[in-house]
């Protein structure tokens, strides 16, 4: 049977995965509960590479990530079960500078859904709909989790996730915000008081 | 003031990043929008680093990770704010082998918790608590997104955001299982034909 056609990003992504087969090595070992014992909370944006800026290896740490880096439902589903099955004993929750989440609200996001469906256009700052029709309004209907203040932000998610009724009270929850610019995480004390022990 | 203690674990990842900081150089210009224009959602699995397994530099793609690498609304809340204001038009959806999710049910952790919220000893295939007391029934009420069979799971994920009423019809969505003994991320055929683009 002949190979499907593929796009050129797919067929990027195929062939750089041919190189890390190649030199995949000694981790074919390596055990599933991560050996640091630790777990990050952090954004989708491109520009993070946790790993990275973190200094993780594989097989050393759980990472979750979404819009934001929130502590949503299933980011705190993913966390019990990190802790609770795979023993990680300290969680991160790291947000970041430049978030695209700082910049529209529950309500844009919803006009811009039910206009259509298609990419608005980005200025840097504010989206626009370039075409109209066929949207849905369904978006008007979800919690998008926006931030409004970087620094709130990392202290209520802190805070949510220590409150939370099955999270162990002497995980500790580390605040930080990694800044675009420089690479940097920069912790932000008061969330990561409001994370310590309760135990 | 005095810098507060801090565990092994927390001080390495200060010190990593602290080395991250030194060669950032030029990615403090990166843009906000992801420069390859795709997302991965895939596991929080510690063993899987998706900037090493599919080629991603600072900036290229979105990642999205959660336990299980699962559809769930937050990662589709995540796919759309990366499609329709972050212009992604390709996305990965990646499980792997081994995963921690095929070796539990809803029942199991739910049980585990009710009975007390310290990690349970894992003997590579099962769950069992060492201690008893202080647990929370609140488990029995979250649902854990467990998978049963790998490639089914992969399916009904991709079929799932497919078939999401804000989900432009015109994205491909492409189905793959990561295996951990390789590095090799190996499509799932039927997932990646369930996610082609309908328009």
């Amino acid at each position: 049977m002949s190979e499907p056609s593929r796009t050129h990003v797919h067929t990027e992504v195929l062939n750089a995965n041919r190189d890390y087969v190649a030199v995949f090595g000694d981790k074919k070992d390596l055990a599933l509960p991560p050996a640091r014992g630790f777990a990050i909370l952090t954004c989708m944006d491109a520009r993070l590479d946790p790993a990275k800026y973190a200094g993780l290896s594989e097989g050393d740490a759980h990472v979750i990530r979404n819009a934001g880096g929130r502590a949503t439902d299933d980011a705190i589903r993913s966390l019990v079960i990190s802790h609770k099955l795979l023993g990680t004993k300290e969680w991160f929750v790291i947000h970041h500078t430049n978030c695209g989440m700082e910049l529209f609200s529950d309500e844009i996001i919803g006009d811009l859904l039910e206009d259509n469906l298609e990419t608005a256009a980005f200025d840097g700052a504010t989206w626009s709909n370039p075409k109209h029709g066929n949207g849905c309004a369904h978006g008007h209907f979800i919690k998008w989790q926006t931030i409004s203040d970087n620094e709130r932000s990392v202290v209520q998610d802190v805070r949510r996730i220590r409150e939370h009724p099955l999270v162990a009270g002497h995980i500790p929850i580390y605040g930080y915000i990694y800044d675009v610019k420089t690479g940097r995480i920069n912790e932000v004390k008061t969330a990561t008081e409001a994370g310590k022990a309760t135990v």
